[in-house]
C-alpha cells in the first residue's frame, strides 16, 4: 500500500546566517536533510504514499530526524532505532560569486552507516510497493551500506518492484574508482537511472552526448529509463534548469530561470517529480514535473519538500502573477 | 489644517523569514500594512500633514496599528475605537522565480469591514482638507464599506475637496464584475484616478493604449487626471518601474531599475509621490516623485514609509554613489 | 487500533519575544496549540496510538497545523479538509508578577467552529478505539460544535468506548450560565471527568471540598473517575502542582515545585498523563504521571508534547542530577 | 491644552541578548530610553496629553527617537532639530546575582547636551500646560543644560505651572558635590519633588527617616509634596516596591512583589503614576498608581510606556488570575 | 614566560533557544566549550599569561575553536593542526525544575581524542611555565589521551612545574571503575587537586567529611593542596556556592547566592580563580577568587571567560549596587 | 619578527537587519570594522605575522575591539589602553538599487582620535617589521592623528621599513582641500601607494589615465609602486572588480564578477592581497591576490578577514564548482 520506499541516511544540516562563513557563526539554522528522504518527502507532498528506511539512534537528535519525516507525511514505521551510532551532521555555508558554497561533512559513525545486510526485513518493508529508490550516497557510506544497497535492490527486483537509483556522486565520501566499481555492480539492478551526462562518462565511460550516453546505459545495463539533468549557473544565485529523459524515445522538459535561495535538494526534487510522472505512466509529465520541482525547490530554504501539486501545475501553466493576492 | 485625509483598513502582515514558505515558519515578522495608511504615511514623511480614518478594536492589536500610524506622523485622532470586529491579518510569503510571492488574507470580520455610512462625521473629519484619498480595497471589504466609500467621496466633493482613488483591484476580495460595477459608480466622484492600463480596459472597457484609455476616463467620468504605472519584472527580484499621468497633456517620469527587497507598498508610495506633486500644482514633479518613490519603496522592508524627501531628490538628481560615507 | 481519539480545534499561537507586550512585538513566535491535540500528542509521545479529529482549511496554515500533529506522531487521516473557515489565531503575552499573562483570542469563524453534527463519520473514526476525549472548549466554539460534541460522546458511548472530558472553562468564549447548561448535558455521557474543585462548584454546585465534590459528580452523573488538579502559584514564574483523582477511592500524586517556562498546556499534559495510566488500568500510576507531566510541560516552550516516558519515570524516581552529562 | 510638558534627553539603549555581557554581543537590541520621555510616555498611555522638549540631530537616529515618542502619543512638535550634536547611546548589560547590571554611557556631545538658555521659547512651549517636569539628569549633562533647566523651571513658575523634579542622581555624570549645589539651586523652584530617602540626606543633609527628611524639604524649599520610593531587592531578579508621599500628611501605597524583567524605567513610571493622580487632585490615588506602575514597568522590556490604565486598576484591585483567557 | 599551560579538548556546544528542548530546535546557539580551555581563558582575563594545548583539524570548525581561544588572549601557538579527527560537538539543553539540564555528547573521533604520547613536545611547550593544568575529561577521551595525560604530568613534574588536576568525572565517558584506576595513577603526580567531597569518597574511598578526605588525599598521594567545592541548588535556576581548600590548614571562602543563567563552566572558573591566588602564593585569596568566579560565571551565557579582575574584587568587596550607572 | 604593523582606528559597526533602514531597526548587528585593522587581519589569515596599533578605552567596548583583532590572529600587545575617549560607532544601512547604502558616522571623540605624536614608541613597536601600513582615514581623524601619521611614516622610513598608504578619502571626515594638503605632505614618505584613478586626479592633479597618473606619482613623490583599483557596479548588488599596479612596469590582474553580500572592507582586502604578494617580492602575485581578495571579501558579511589562502588560490585557479561536497 506504500507506493514508494526509499533507503538512505538523513543528517542535521547546520548553517550560519545567510552568507556568513562557518567561522563567523554564532548561531546555526538546523534543518534535516538527506537525499532519499528528500525524494520521498517531495513525493508525499504530491499525494504519493511513501516510506523511509534508515537507522537512527534513540536520542533527541534521532527523534528530531524522524519527526521531520513524519511532518512531511512520510511513513517512519520501518526506521530502525539503534543504540550505536550517531546522527550525522553537515555544516553548510552559502556562497556568492566568486565564493562557492561549501559543505563540511561530519557524518562518520552515523547509525545509518553502521547498517549491514540482514538488518532490514525487505519482504515486510517492501510489501505492496511500486518503486524502491536509493542513491549513490548510501553505498558510499560504508562497506556494510554498499552491501545493503545491493541487497535491497535485489530484493526489490525479486519482488517485481521498479528500482530507482540516482548516481549522486560525493567526492568527499569516496573516490571515482570506488564509486565506478560500485555503480557498475548496481546498474544492472536499476530500472530508473538518474545521472548527469558527465557522470555517465566518468563512471561508465559512456560519451558522445546526452542521448548516446543514455542509450548506451540502456543497452549495457538494461536500464528502462535514464533521466538526465542540466543546470547552467549564472553566478551562485541564478541558474537555468532543464530536464530530459531517454527511454523508448527522448523526453524533454522546458527550461527554467531560477533565482536561487537554497541550492541543495534540487536533484532530489527532480527525482521526485520524475517518479511522480513515472508512477502515472506518463514520461512527458515526468520530465515536466522533474524540471518544475527542481526549479521550485531551489527557491525554498532547506531540503525537504514544501511544494504542492497545485503549485507545480501553476508553474507549468505559465502562471506569471508575481504576487498572488 | 490637514492636507490629506485617507480612509481604509490596515492589517497586521505576518511573514516568515526571508523566502521561507508559510508552512515552514517558526517565527513571523510583523508589520502594519494597509494601502491608504501607506499613502498617507508616505506623504507625512514628505512633510504633508495627514490623517487616517479607520476603525480599530480596543485591544493591544488595535493599539499596535494606531501606534504605527502615529510613529509615521499620521494623525490618528479620527480613528473609531470599537468593541466589535478584529484586526485583520494577512500572511505574506516572499517568492523567488519561478515561485510567486503569495498573500493569504485572513481579514474577514475586521473592525473596519463593519463600518457603515453614518459612522464617520465627515464634516469634522474633512475640515480644512485639500485631498481625500481611498482605494478599491475599501469598497471591496463589505457592502457597508462600499456605501461608506461612496458617502465619503460625495462628502468630499460637496466640501470642494479633491478626491483621489486608486482602483487597486484585489481578486481575492471580489469578482471583476462586482468591482466593475462599483468602480463605475465611483469614477464620476473622482478627480485623481490611479489605475493600470489593463485595469482601465477590464473595468471600464477603455482600450487602445495608455493615453487613449486615460483620455476616455477623463471624458467619460470627468476625472481630472489619470495616473498610470507600469512595472516590468525581471524574475521576482528585479523590476523596471516607470510613471505616467494624463491630464491636459501627458506627463512622463523616467524609468527605474529596481533591486526588489519588498514588493508590497510600491503602488501606495507611487500614489503618495504623485499626490505630493499634485498638492504643489506641479504634475511633472508629481510623476517624477511617483516613480522615484515606487522604486525606493521596493528596496525597503515593510509597507509603511521610511523615505525622506532629500532621498527622493538625490535619486532624481542621479546620485550614483553606492556607499555614502 | 487507535487507542485514543480526540476531537477539538487547534490554532496558531503567536507570541512576542519573552515578556514583551503584544504592542511591542516586531516578531511573533508561532506554535500550534489546542487542548485536545495537546492531550493526544502527549499520549503519542508516550507510545500510545492516537488520532485527532478536527476541520482545517486547505491552505498553508491548515497544513501547518496538520504537519505539527503528524510531527508528534498523531494520526491525521480523519481531519476534515474544508473550503470554508479559517485557522484561528491566539496571541499570547507572557507576564511576570504582578503583570498577568494574557491571551487575546482571534478564533471566530475557524473551520472547526463551523462543524456540525453529521460532518464526522464516527463509526469509522472511532473504530477500535479505547478512549474518546474532548474538552469544554469544543462545545463553546459554536452551537454546531456543541451539538457535535454531544453526538460524538453518544457515539463513543454506544460503541463501548470510554469517554473523557475536561471542563476547561474559557470565560472569553461563553458565559458561566451557558457553560453550566452544556456541562450538565454532557456530564452523564462522561466516564473520566477532569475538573478543578472551584469548577465543580461553579458549574454543578458541588461544594464541600475536593473529595466531596468529586463523589457528588460520580453519584449524580455516573462518572467513573473525577480527576482534580491543584496549582498554587508563587509569582507568575513559580508554582506547586499536585494531582488527585477520585473513583472507588482517592488517589493522590506527589506535589512538584515548578520553575515555569511556559504555563500553557499544563492541564493537557495532566490529562494525557492520567489517561496513560488509565489505559494501563492503574490509577496510582495515572495520578503520578498526571502530576509529573503537568510539571514537566510547564518547563517547555509551546503547548504540544516533547516529553518521553523515560523522563517521566526519572522525575518520579526522584532523579535530582541537575545536568546530565 | 497639553497637560504635561517634559524637558530632557533620550538616547538609544543598546543591549546584548538576555544576560550576555557587552563583550559577547553580536547583536544589540535597540530601544529608545530617557527619563523625562519615559515619564510623559507613561502619562500619555494613561490618557494625559503630553509634550516632550529636547534637541535631536536631523539624522535617521534623531528621527528614530522622535518616532518612538510619537508612537507613544507624545507630542513632538516642540523638538528642536539641529545640525550639531549626536544621538547619545548607552549600552545596557543585564545582570543576575551576584553580577550587577551595568550601564556604559556614551552620551557626550549629544544634541541635547548642547542646549543653552534661550534655545527654547518657553512661552509657546508651555502654553496651556498644567505641569512641567524634568529630572536631575538634565542639569548634569552640561553647564548649558543646567542653566536651561533653571530657566525652564523659572518660566514654568512664572506661568503658574506646577513644577515637578526627580533628583535622579547619576554618579557617572557628575560628582555628589556638583549635584548637591545644583539641587539646592533648583529645589526652591520645585513643587513636586521625587527623591529617595538616602538622596535627601546626601544632597540636602536631611536625615531622620523618610517623613522627617521630606518635611524638612517642604519647610526649607517650599516644595508642595515630596514623593519617596523604596525598593528592596531579592537577588537581581526580584524586588519589593513600595510608594509614599509627604505633603499635608503622609500618603502610603501598598507594596508589590515584582519578578523583574527590565529594571530600567521603574522610577519614571513611578513619577508618571504619581503625576497622574496629582493631576486628578488625589494624592492617595497618586501613590497607589505610582507603586503599581513602577511594579508593572519592571515586568516589561524597554523603558517607554506600554501600560494601560485598565491594567493599573486591575492590579490595584488585586486581580490575581495568572492567565487571562 | 607562559604562566599556565593547559591540555585538553574543546568542542562546539550547540544549544536550542532558552529552555527549548533539543527536538524543538530550529536554531542552535554555538559557543566553544572545554574545561581546560575555560580554565586558561579565565586566567588570561585576569592577566595571567596562558597557553592551551590540543589537537584541531584544519577546517573552518577547527579554526573557529582556535579563534575563540585567541579572542580570550590564550596562546594557541602549540595547538596541533591535524588531518584526521573531527571537532567534537555537544548538544546542551537547558532545564527548569523539575526538568534537568541535559548534555548529549557527540565527541567520538575528535582530533584531540586521537592524540597519543609523543605527539606533543613537552619541553618546548612547557618552557618557562609555572603551572600545568588538565582534568579528568582528558584521560577519559581515549587510551591514547590517558597515556598522554600521564606523560604530560610526568614531564611537568620533571621540569619542576606545579601540576594541577581537576577530577571532573563524566559518567557518559567512562565507568567509575575506569576513572578510579586512572585517578589513582594520576594522583601521585598532582600538586593541586580539585575535587568534590563525594568524588574523593567514590574514587579514592576517602570518607569522613571534607577536611578528613582532603587530608587523606594529601597524606596518601603527596598532593599539596586539595580544593573542594560545594554547590547547593534551589531549583535549576538558583544555587548557593561556597569554596574551601585544605593544605597546611583549611581555607574557606564566603558563600554566594547565585541566579543561574548558564550552569556550565562554573567549575572551570572556580579552578581558575584558585590558581590565580595560588600563583600569588595566597591561598586565602585563592579560595575567595575561586568562589567569586564560580558564582559570576554562572550568570554569564557560555563557558569561556568574560569576567574582569575588577569585577571579582567588586563582588568580594560586597558591592551591592544593582545597576551601575 | 612582525612582518606588518598597521596604525589606525577601529569602530563598532551597527547595522539593522538586511536592507532595513536605520529608523526601522529594533536590533543592530554589531561587528568591528576599521580599515587598517582589516588590512592586517586579512594578512594574518594568510599567515603573515601582524600587529595593530591603536588606542582603546578600558571598557567592555574597548575590549570587544581588541578581542576581535586577536580572534583574527593580529598582535594586540601595542594597543594603548587609555582612560579618555570612547569607542567610535558607525551605523551602516544596506541599500538596494536605486537606494544607496549609507554610513552614519558617530566617531567624534574616539580614543584613537585623541592620539598625538609621542604617544607611541615607534622604535619598539616597529622592531623587526618589514612593512608599516596606514591609510587616509587616520590623519583625517584629528590634527593629532595627522601629526602622528607623519611621525609614524618618518619613523618607519628611518628604520628602513617599507611604508604603505591607502588614500581612502572620506568626505564625511574632511574636505578635499584638507585631504589634498595632507596627502601631498605624506606622499613623499610612501613606498606603496593605494589609490583610485579619480583620487590621483582630485588630490594630486595627476590625470591622463591610470598608467600616466601612476607614473606621475612615482616620478613626483618617489613612490615605488602605485596600486590602482577599479570597481564597476551593476545595481547595488553586483560588481565587476579588477586590479592593477604600476611600478617598473604595469601589472594587471583578471577581473571578477561579484555577487555583493557586504560591500565594506573590499578595499582593505585588496590592500592586504597586494601586500601579501609584495612581501614575497612578486607583483604579479600581488595584483592577482589583491583582486581575488577584494572579490571574495564582498561575499562575506562584516569587514574583518575570513578568507584562507587556499580559497584565494582556488578562486585564481578558476575553480568553478558551486557546492563543494
Amino acid at each position: 500500500m506504500t507506493d514508494v520506499v526509499a533507503l538512505g541516511e538523513a543528517m542535521l544540516r547546520l548553517s550560519p546566517q545567510r552568507f556568513e562563513r562557518l567561522e563567523q557563526a554564532t548561531t546555526f539554522q538546523v534543518v534535516v536533510g538527506g537525499s532519499e528522504l528528500s525524494v520521498v518527502s517531495n513525493l508525499a507532498r504530491l499525494g504519493v504514499s511513501t516510506r523511509w528506511v534508515t537507522a537512527l539512534p534513540r536520542s533527541p537528535l534521532g527523534r528530531m530526524v524522524a519527526n521531520a519525516a513524519r511532518q512531511q507525511e512520510v511513513d517512519t514505521s520501518c526506521i530502525l532505532w539503534v543504540e550505536d551510532g550517531r546522527v550525522g551532521v553537515y555544516y553548510y555555508e552559502e556562497g556568492a560569486a566568486p565564493r562557492p558554497s561549501q559543505v563540511v561533512y561530519d557524518r562518520k559513525g552515523s547509525a545509518c552507516s553502521l547498517l549491514r545486510p540482514g538488518d532490514v526485513d525487505w519482504t515486510t518493508t517492501l510489501a505492496g510497493t511500486r518503486i524502491f529508490h536509493t542513491c549513490g550516497i548510501t553505498p558510499a557510506l560504508s562497506a556494510g551500506c554498499r552491501a545493503l544497497t545491493v541487497e535491497a535492490l535485489r530484493a526489490a527486483k525479486s519482488l517485481g518492484i521498479v528500482t530507482s537509483f540516482d548516481l549522486n556522486f560525493r567526492s568527499r565520501l569516496w573516490s571515482v574508482e570506488d564509486a565506478s566499481a560500485c555503480y557498475r555492480e548496481i546498474a544492472p539492478l536499476v530500472d530508473v537511472l538518474f545521472a548527469s551526462v558527465p557522470a555517465l562518462e566518468a563512471f561508465f565511460g559512456f560519451g558522445g552526448g546526452a542521448e548516446a550516453a543514455a542509450k548506451r546505459s540502456i543497452d549495457r545495463f538494461g536500464v528502462h529509463v535514464v533521466v538526465l539533468t542540466e543546470r547552467v549557473a549564472s553566478g551562485m544565485l541564478g541558474a537555468t534548469v532543464s530536464s530530459m529523459a531517454v527511454a523508448d524515445r527522448v523526453y524533454r522538459g522546458r527550461s527554467w530561470e531560477v533565482e536561487i535561495v537554497d541550492r541543495l535538494g534540487a536533484g532530489d526534487a527532480y527525482d521526485a517529480g520524475f517518479l511522480f510522472g513515472y508512477l502515472r505512466g506518463d514520461l512527458d509529465l515526468a520530465v515536466a514535473y522533474a524540471g518544475a520541482m527542481a526549479a521550485l525547490q531551489q527557491t525554498i530554504p532547506g531540503e525537504l519538500a514544501w511544494i504542492t501539486e497545485e503549485e507545480v501545475q501553476a508553474a507549468l501553466a505559465g502562471d506569471t502573477v508575481q504576487v498572488k493576492r
